[in-house]
């Protein structure tokens, strides 16, 4: 196994996932498009300044996708990209393991 | 879907995953018992504190186990627990996502 050609691409991966919330926001948005205020509601302990943030990160990584509609009110949605939908096997198997195995 | 009691267990596992070597490690173990220099061998670019520092918390997570043979010099081993060696798929996972999609 070659460690090293492995390792960047993995270490960002895995920080990205590590970060509080991310695991839970792309859950929810595996339920369809979502508003911010959606999201808020279906994670309330998150405040508005950290969800801003991860939503920020999460779309530089184009894991999601930030569609704006020029309605009025303006309406602004997120959904999961391509990208974003395939880390529904990671969320799985982290899911998995740490329903079994964490206290 | 219930968020909020999937949660807490989730956030432990993807932050314990998300740490920098982490994962390196683990998949290091994944090919038997090793002694600390076995690992420093194959991760040439981890420090000896933070080889040190990583290994106590997978301890700590009951994750890997500390092997201690009363040899003369005394032999010191890592091996993966159960526990451990269950996270296979879900390093597998992020690796295969992460070849994919990560630049």
């Amino acid at each position: 196994m070659d460690y090293n050609s492995m390792c960047p691409k993995y270490e960002a991966a895995a920080e990205m996932l590590g970060k509080k919330w991310t695991g839970l926001i792309i859950r929810v948005l595996l339920g369809g498009p979502k508003r911010f205020k959606d999201i808020k509601t279906q994670i309330p302990e998150i405040s508005d300044r950290v969800l801003t943030e991860r939503m920020k990160e999460l779309e530089d990584y184009c894991v999601i996708q930030r569609n704006v509609y020029p309605e009025k009110p303006v309406r602004i949605e997120y959904i999961l990209t391509e990208k974003g939908k395939e880390l529904t096997p990671v969320i799985t198997a982290i899911q998995t393991w740490s329903e079994k195995w964490m206290d």
